[in-house]
Formats: structure tokens, sequence, C-alpha cells
């Protein structure tokens, strides 16, 4: 089959295995994941009560143009209806920043190691990825700006970075744009920005009103628990975002995350409850890694990037058999790491056991 | 923006309105939708029970590899689970076929009318259309294998059709693919099929086994009353189905469309009930519309064809006040036609009264 698209050179991403089929081949009766970055509290109870309430609907084909969500994002945002898109994840909309603007040559420019997915998708649409390498484990802004050329059309930043769980802070965002001409787009994604806690985290909401290259991301897949329904979306100057909207499906978001995303956006409480629930994890853990002298990246996000004594393929095969999931993270280049996806209490005493048990055979 | 796609070219889909905001800017108590070809039994049931089984998973991500709905499939279909690629519904494998195998400047052959959203696929990813009238509402499969060019990448065959319900029949199938090279792929898109009566209409699958460059898409959309969640697949060789799989999203379907789907596959009781009030609807709608003389094309799919006399927009703005949204067909060019999804007895009734008052003022 003749196929001149990159394809051939793609390694598909690895999705972590279904908990079922773990439990079964593994033979174990429960098993914890804490390598998706999911929402160990569920789902948002408001969301999912709007999800019961239209269950009896799903015969009928969602609404294309997601008219309540963006009517409910308009006004969190004060930003108009039309320049928000609604992906089926967020990770849709990385997609489509690609197939829409990405012409066979152009360049996009991304740090490393952050999301998998951006090479992937620059790749798909026969873009050319310029790796600019983290410095500390942060973005090195001047290094990527520094990246720029007449090629360039695309940059993707996370923020917070995902593995890394570092941010860019507001000066540093906007020295950098200074830095990017307005033909160069430049894509945020705020995935877990609802579980930042640094005061320095910028708002990009205001900078995508000023500035027309500008799009950021959001997903309802982290703090709002809805990984499973796939929603999130972007927002941007009324002109990318017509693009964007042309470029997608019809009916690209379910009936049910439609309403389910609509309805977390007003669970304020929920939100408050999980934010609560990774400021707690994320100062236990702190707290028992370096009592065992390993050490770990300061997150803005609901995970934890730490450095382990040996593979992190190796630390993840054995955590498995005790029933534990974590991330290894070989395909980010970060061999000697996993990724910890921060739990309910019980859950992070239960890795810190596990892990004492595989990495010290006892408790130190 | 520089932009070097087809995008300022294309209109975009445009969708039907939701029933809510109908019924809110026209007053109506009751709208019956009969626009957009959905199950008006709602949901298969032991779909709807798998979902909501699962609703308190809504948090944790969809299984990437659609494992149990695949192992469904291999069983339903006696064809290995590398051959199956699981879509954000149907429409998502249209896009996937041409995102994955269309070159600037590709060209890709459809039937007219047909499915608008094959023209739009293939213009956003750089091919070019080439539109092959129908003939007395069938395909001209003749004149299509004539359009072949040594450009020519891909066709795309909705059996039945949509929007003339017409299908192509077995022995039609098999003497058109006898003049299709190997180099290029055959898309059959069987989204009405478990709704089809006619003995002719082929068993793609087994054409599948034999030939790898056919395609055979499916919905849940229809016959199992699921569009609101997404769900559809694309069966084909291994080969081509590794390509489209690597050009998906990693978590394209979510968790409770394939929880949902798995589940319809079994439920052979509800997919009778279907069919039968589709055969029911045909005869009722088939006897009115012919004492009235309007003509209407006949259909082996869940909607219906008909010349009115006057123009379809018309037909459908006056039908909607009156509370029943039908389709016109501007957009396939067709402007003097609607076409009405089969619905419910009382549906089907109430569709005739209204048009005797919207077409003729009084009964005839």
């Amino acid at each position: 089959m003749a196929n001149k698209k990159n394809l051939d050179d793609i390694e598909p991403y690895r999705a972590g295995k279904p908990i079922e089929e773990v439990k079964r081949e593994m033979a174990l009766e429960e098993v914890v994941k804490m390598a998706s970055n999911e929402n160990p509290l569920g789902p948002s109870p408001k969301a999912l009560a709007a999800v019961r309430k239209n269950l009896g609907e799903i015969n009928h084909y969602p609404d294309g143009n997601c008219f309540y969500l963006k009517s409910a994002l308009e006004k969190k945002w004060d930003l108009d209806k039309d320049c928000f898109v609604i992906g089926n994840g967020s990770d849709e909309i990385v997609m489509l920043m690609a197939a829409t603007f990405l012409d066979e040559g152009d360049e996009a420019i991304i740090g490393w190691p952050s999301f998998v997915i951006y090479p992937l998708v620059i790749k798909k649409f026969g873009g050319q990825v310029v790796l600019v390498k983290l410095k500390d484990f942060r973005y090195d802004l001047s290094a990527m700006a520094k990246a720029l050329t007449k090629n360039t059309k695309l940059i993707f930043i996370a923020n917070p970075n995902n593995p890394t769980g570092t941010i860019i802070t507001r000066d540093e965002m906007n020295k950098f744009l200074q830095e990017i001409p307005q033909s160069v787009l430049v894509v945020f994604d705020e995935a877990y920005a609802e579980l930042v806690d640094s005061p320095s985290y910028p708002e990009t909401i205001n900078l995508i009103k000023e500035r027309p290259n500008l799009v950021m991301l959001r997903s309802f897949s982290k703090a709002y628990g809805l990984a499973g329904l796939r929603i999130g979306y972007g927002a941007g100057s009324k002109e990318i975002i017509g693009y964007l909207n042309k470029m997608r499906e019809p009916f690209n978001v379910n009936k049910l995350a439609q309403m389910a995303a609509a309805a977390a956006l007003e669970d304020a409480e929920f939100l408050a409850k999980t934010k609560k629930l990774i400021q707690t994890g994320r100062k236990y853990l702190y707290r028992a890694l370096r009592k065992r002298g390993i050490n770990c990246i300061p997150t803005e996000a609901n995970f934890i990037l730490m450095e382990m004594p040996l593979s992190g393929e190796e630390v993840f095969e054995r955590m498995l058999k005790k029933g534990i999931i974590v991330r290894p993270l070989k395909e980010y280049h970060l061999e000697n790491y996993i990724r910890l996806t921060i739990g309910k209490p019980n859950h992070n005493r239960q890795f810190i056991e596990v892990l004492d048990k595989v990495l010290f055979k006892s408790s130190p």
C-alpha cells in the first residue's frame, strides 16, 4: 500500500492496559492505577447527575455546535462563543492544530521531555519536529525562541508540563511571547491548570484576548474527573478557532460528555475537594520520598516525577506484581524515572509501602 | 493566518439545531425530529444497561485499544481483532481514510448525491473530489470505473446510499471491484446495513477477506440507537487498518460508547424490533405518499427521499412551525426534495397530517 505520510516511522502511543486485564493476567484482587493522572475521587458528582439525566437521549446525535457548553464557557471566561472549539478530549485539538496548520516540511517546536502526543501528531501531518531539551526539568524558553526559523509554524507548550509537573510563570511567558512572531502559532496546553497552586501561574485567557496567535487548551479529564467521556476545549482568536471548527468532524463530541462538562464547570465544591486532596498528597509524598533519599521534582500537577535507583521499567514491573500501576518513562527518554499519579491518602501510603518492598526489601 | 489547506473554500457541515433550541425559538411544546435518521425506539436496552453499569468509572480513561469491543467484533465477523479500527462515529473513519491515504492532488471518486461528509474530508486533506452523478438515484458504477485515473487513490460508496436509500447489489459490487486496481482503496460505508431487507445486499465482510484494498464501515448510530455516544468501526486488511490505528488519536472512543456498543451487538431482540418498525413505517409511508401523488424513492434504510411540489427548504420551514423537523436537501443539490426519517407509527401519521396541511391546505 503506497503511503507517503510518516506513519511507517511512527511508534503508536502506548496506552496503559485496562485494569481488568491487569487483574486477570496477574491474578490480583485489587489493582491501584496511579499511572494516567486520573482523578481518584471519581467524576464530578454534578457531572455524573447530568449524565444520568440524559441517558435516555443517547439515540439522538449530539449538538454539533456544543451550544450549552460553549455558553457556559463564554460566561466563565468572558470570551465570545466563537472563540471556543470543543474536542473529543483536548488531545483532539492538539491533533487539529497539526492537521489544520502544518504543511509538508513546516517546523513545530516542542520541549523535551513533554507530552508524547506532540511529536506524534506533528509527524502524522508531515511536519518536522524540533526538540528543545528541558533545563533542570523546566522549559528552556530562550533556547526555544532561538530555535525559530522561517519555517516554524507551531509551538506546543504544556503548562504544567507532563511528565515533570513544572510550570512556566507569567513573567516567563510574557517575555517568551515577545520573541515570537505573530505568524507562529503558540499552543499552551493547560490540561492540569486547575490543580496549580503557584500564584505566578499565568492567566493565559487574558493574553488570548490580545494576541491572535495563541491557543489555550483545557481538559475535563483531570481536575473534573471525566477522562472516560473524552472532552476538552481550545480557546483562541475567532480566526484560528474558526479554522479548527471547520477541520473537526461535525459531531466530534458525544452528548453525555457535553452535558457532563457543562455541569462540571459549576461544581466548585468538587474542584476544591480535588485540589485539597492533591495538596495533601504532594506533602505526604514529598516527605516520604525525601526520607528515603529519592529525588523528586516539585510538582504543580496531580503527578510526581521521581528518580529511581533502577530502571523505571523494572520498578513498573515489580510494583505491578504487587497491585500498583505506575508510569515508566522510557518513551520520554527518562529511563530511570517513574511518574506517579497522586492518589487518595491510603493509595499514596500503599505506594510508599510497595516502593519500600520493591527498592529496599525492608522499610528504611 | 497563513493556511494552505482548502479550508477557505469549505462550507462547514450544517448540523440540525438541537430540539431544545427549536422548541424555545418556536414556542412549541413538542417537536418530532425526523431529520437525522436516529432510532425512534431509543437506544438498545442492553447498551443502556451497560452504560449505567459503567457510570462510576468515567473518571478513568477508556481503553485505547477497545479490547472488549474488538473481541466481540472478532467473534461476530470471524475476522482477526487487528482487522478492526474503532471510531468516534464511523465518520471519524471516513476522515481517517482521507487523512491517512490522500496526498496533495490525489483523486477520490464519490457518487453524487451521497453523504455530504465525503467531499468535505477529501478537500480538507488536499484531495481532488471527482463527482460521478447517480443515475435514477442509484450509483452509476460503470461511470465511476471510467472516472479512474492514475491519480485515483480512494473511492467512497455509501451502501445503502444516503440520501437516496438505494443499494448496490452483490453482483453489481463484484463486477465493479473487478474493474478497480488493488492500488485504489474502496470504502463501503454501510451505516444502514442492519436495516436492509433486500436479499441481494452484499456480504462485504467476505470480500474483505479476499481483497486487501477494501474497507467496510459500520455504525452504532442507526439500528443500535447510539448516535449520541459516537461509535462506529471499520473492517479491512491488517495493513490498511494498521495505518488507520496509527493515525487515530490514542483515546478516540469514549468508555461508555465502547461498553454500549459491545452490549448492543448482543441485543438481537432490539435489532429485530427496530427492523420491524422500519418495515411497517416504509409500507405506511409508501401508501400514504402514493395516494397523494408524491414521488418517493424505494428505500432500504430508515429514511425516505421524496419529491416535493415546492422547495425542500420551504417544506422544512412550514413543517418546523408545526413541530416536525425534516431534512431539506439543498446541500445535496436536491432542491425540491426532503429526506424523512421513518419514525414510530404515530409520528409517521403526524408527518402525513402536517404534510397535508403544508402542501394541500386540506386532506386529499
